[in-house]
């Protein structure tokens, strides 16, 4: 498929993708629009938006974020994803012949901001991964007791924050909080987390929700699941391990999360679905479902230290290591009942694989701090410094294709103590 | 204070309360607009948001949640509370004078739908009854273990999930789910709860925000709060105890949580604010307060049959046990950075009173199953039944003024598995 539209080689974004973001610029920066990426330019869908046949399509992309553009339906993103890409591929479009139309739609992508692709209603994050389950199970449990009973019955999940949820490039102070040394006489301090981490993770967008007490079944979970970004899940641990028995994480996850600004499609995804993980004990009837759907997704983290020339990869990862598919996800997350929203936020937990070197996490990395994790120059790690920044990438390859998510990074600037 | 509007004896709302709501009428289903509560009418601030003198506070009254209003922080609270004030104590107000105004601004509240009093972004829910948390500790930890190493030196809560909050009198389904028996050759299974449980809990709204990166001091967190509602936490207790470790609940709460629709300001009810509890030890210095900040607030549950005349009340506790304030709760909350949005909502968990007869849940009152409790007419419940209505109640009460916030009710309909 050819596009009329500049790709460079090696571009997260061709004509393939077509992922959906919101932006601005600086000659009107408070007017976010929806846009779409293509190489290295921004297609900006409300300057296009009357070019569509469907007018609830064309009402969604006047809008400043995509949720309603998500709860339109499956049907309405093919078919806008359809005309998009006649767009893009025929000289003879609208868009082609209207020149003035297309100098204002297309967007170099060095003069646009991102801003959140969604008004996130409810985030919850998953806990799929079963080689990151297993790693902090053995950590703080020991090998016997490394996953829980009921880890292979269920995607255990739990609610996250949806407020302190950012885009890519938004830095992040370092949290304080009370922790407490593991030492039975220590009392609990007030202080910045000392073992500040990321977590690299994967999330996807709801798009149609479902009423209040009205399940989404496994079999019917595609037809509300939007698209994907790349997630880091920052956490800190001494915060999280003082805090969270027994009812979760909170405070040590709270501060912030970082996702990245593009959502892929499913439909840009679909060609790189791959077998899902063998489950054994084989899953209740509720959470089964027989089609592909995790996804060969190429992960990677990398840290650069505020005295680094270039960041250091940490880790390398993929997102088909995943034990429980986002159909079951969203199966098991609405089985009770409970209401899913358009732009509803859904994460897959840590993705970590059976090697060290594809560990998620620098928890699992350093193993609980006790190495060190090398980011070449002479720089080391245990947890995150200040004025580092994280950065993740991913994307998708096969016959010279490549479906990439650009990335999310973000920098943690000093902690700011209160002082009494 | 004398008020113009009949104020009916026993009624929730004299002029020293004027809690705010969204109401909608049979003329206009479908236009929600904020009212205050005054005797057996609500008075609609749509229609008289003209009589306000700021301007910000006449936009916040035309809109159809109340997250505007509580974004423009305590001093508009205030004025605002003292104008409406001066409408309903003066005859020679303008509202009072404009007979066609009146006629059309004071509606019987039997003619009102209540709806959603603000769209809710995140909502967290406390653990803060001590009494509460030692029962649930002795059950399932023993007395030894009751309370968690940290109970005592933070407020320990989680996420919730904020969709399925639902205003009073919607109904809601018993929720399926997956559950399995303590036999450690159990295997799991799908089916509908069958513990399922109420909890009476109070929560508060906050009104103007913080920015992620800048915590609300402990010492300014009044300036934060908006107001109360009492709250059913709704818990399916066999499908949380199977999913909750280690992350804690998930959906075995968030299959629906029912609010009061009537939101009483901090201003009515500081008359009523108690001192705290003693706090043994001493919590670090980013909790500390020394003002009064918990509040005598009767509060009483009871449970309807679908065979009975009149509910019967089944526990009376009160807010006053809370161990931990929301002062606490808000500077906790937002130690670490984390941003609060106007219309948030904090949840107390759980309020039981040290004796039996105030404990909070039916867990607790029917001591996880083993013994029954009395609805009175001969009716007898460990959980509860398809059909049974569930009404929680709360009212200060002190030199003839009885500040008061209707109910939360809510019928729980027979689940509606599926089939496989």
């Amino acid at each position: 498929m050819s596009c009329w539209v500049d790709v460079p080689a090696g571009s997260d974004f061709p004509i393939q993708n077509l992922p959906y973001g919101v932006i601005s610029t600086a000659d009107a920066p408070s007017v976010r629009r929806i846009a779409v990426a293509i190489g290295a330019h921004a297609l900006d869908l409300a300057a296009t938006a009357h070019l569509f046949t469907d007018a609830a399509v064309q009402a969604a992309f006047a809008q400043p974020t995509l949720n309603q553009f998500m709860s339109l339906g499956r049907a309405a993103w093919s078919s806008a994803r359809a005309e998009i890409t006649a767009w893009l591929t025929s000289t003879a479009s609208a868009l082609h012949s209207d020149a003035a139309l297309r100098a204002r739609a297309l967007i170099p992508l060095a003069h646009v901001t991102m801003h959140m692709p969604a008004q996130i209603g409810d985030y919850t994050d998953f806990y799929s991964s079963i080689d990151h389950a297993t790693n902090v199970g053995i950590m703080f449990r020991g090998r016997e007791n490394a996953l829980m009973p009921n880890w292979k019955h269920l995607p255990v999940g739990y609610h996250g924050r949806a407020s302190s949820i950012v885009v890519s490039g938004t830095p992040l102070r370092r949290p304080c909080g009370q922790t407490k040394a593991d030492d039975e006489k220590a009392v609990p301090v007030y202080e910045p987390s000392k073992t500040l981490d990321f977590e690299l993770e994967m999330a996807f967008f709801v798009g149609a929700g479902n009423k209040l007490g009205e399940p989404i079944p496994a079999t019917r979970a595609h037809e509300h699941i939007f698209g994907m970004v790349l997630m880091n899940d920052w956490s800190a641990r001494d915060i999280q391990k003082w805090e969270y028995v027994p009812l979760g994480p909170f405070l040590g996850k709270n501060f912030g999360t970082t996702i990245s600004p593009w959502v892929v499609t499913m439909d840009a995804l679909a060609p790189f679905a791959v077998p899902n993980a063998v489950q054994d004990p084989q899953p209740l009837p509720y959470l089964r479902h027989d089609d592909a759907y995790t996804f060969d997704i190429k992960l990677e983290v990398a840290i650069k230290g505020e005295n680094m020339a270039a960041p250091g990869v940490v880790t390398r990862s993929n997102f088909r290591h995943m034990y429980w598919t986002m159909k079951q996800q969203l199966a098991h997350h609405s089985v009770n009942g409970c209401n899913m929203q358009p732009g509803d936020l859904l994460a897959s937990g840590t993705i970590s694989g059976p090697e060290e070197s594809s560990f998620g996490s620098m928890l699992e990395l350093s193993w609980k701090g006790t190495r060190t994790i090398d980011l070449g120059g002479g720089e080391v790690r245990k947890f995150i410094k200040d004025n580092d920044e994280v950065i993740i990438r991913g994307h998708c390859e096969a016959n010279g294709v490549r479906i990439g998510f650009g990335e999310a990074s973000g920098k943690i600037l000093p902690a700011t103590p209160m002082q009494f």
